[in-house]
């Protein structure tokens, strides 16, 4: 993702009602935020935001949680945000690496979408879906864990494919070419758009164990 | 595939050296027909034997079977075979569904190359990769089991990856564009050439349990 530096990047992110702040003060009692007792559903990486607002506008019975550890993207979600009021969503800014000292076996579903392929073999450890950070979900997940993740990197989606697999992850959807099969149900990322635009092949994959 | 009729098929195939007519009286001890202990490996579907017969010649320690149900494609490889000594190759004219029924707790390595996809839901148990045929390869198989697929077809093989996962088979190798990848040692058969000039994307898989 390039990153591009956003001048007041930090005190805009920081003046969102939609940002948490003190979110470490949340851990293993995130629904109270919301007030209601709906599942939650976290999207990490959010990057510019189109996907996590676009599925809190379509799925109001669900809480969403995006994280995003950069600014300079963060930012431009919470600028959409400005005028919409949209009870079922917050956003957090951290690393993903943290993500089981944030929350604690409440999470229903993790998204993960056009994550960092981390190509380099050094770098696994780094990718979102290396057994590193399956261990991590593990731990953040309540009842069935459920992982709905999208790419266009051929190279990451193998990788995640075979990860899953050894993981114990049952796979429910499988998609090599999303947007030649029935994407009624597809809520897309401002990069996705992009990505298809130029004739890119979007992978999804849906698991749960 | 596409059949077209070959006047006095049959009989070519029968007087072919390679091909085996008593394949019955071997059940369980086709290591004897080759007269030495080496590894069994089958291609179920081998068509014109373009992948079977250059895996022979590669790999002349391991035992080569194909099996092709149609006489208008074997014939095919039978008249390839014509001026050509492979020891380690032969050929059966049989049903896939019958497989278990024709080996037994003998097969090292099973090949699926380029399978009908049987598109339609009502036809799942035909595909050589549903449950029905996965649990047939469990009884040919001795010891470790391994599968290695390719295919260009993108439905069939979101499905063969779905069912691999669920039926405990753990993924070796996945290529979503094998020909963009490192495929120094792969054999291609005759319709995998002609899907690749005309653009198609190849898809491998490699699993074991």
């Amino acid at each position: 993702m390039r990153l591009r530096n956003v001048r007041g990047a930090s005190e805009i992110i920081s003046a969102s009602s939609y940002v948490i702040d003190d979110y470490k003060s949340y851990r293993g009692s995130f629904k109270s935020l919301f007030g209601n007792d709906n599942d939650i559903h976290v999207e990490i990486g959010m990057g510019k935001g189109d996907f996590i607002i676009g599925m809190a506008l379509k799925y109001p019975n669900i809480n969403f949680i995006g994280i995003e550890k950069f600014d300079s993207v963060l930012v431009r979600a919470v600028q959409k945000l400005n005028d919409l009021v949209i009870p079922n969503l917050k956003l957090i800014r951290m690393d993903a690496m943290d993500i089981d000292n944030v929350f604690d076996k409440e999470v229903s579903v993790v998204y993960l979408n056009f994550s960092d392929p981390w190509p380099k073999a050094r770098h696994e450890n780094r990718r979102l879906t290396s057994p590193i950070f399956l261990r991590k979900y593990d731990l953040i997940f309540s009842g069935v864990k459920r992982i709905v993740q999208k790419t266009d990197n051929r190279k990451l989606f193998e990788y995640s494919i075979m990860s899953y697999n050894n993981y114990g992850y049952v796979i429910d959807r499988l998609s090599l070419d999303l947007y030649n099969d029935d994407i009624s149900d597809n809520v897309s990322t401002e990069y996705e758009k992009k990505f298809v635009q130029f004739g890119s092949v979007i992978y999804m994959i849906s698991v749960h164990k």
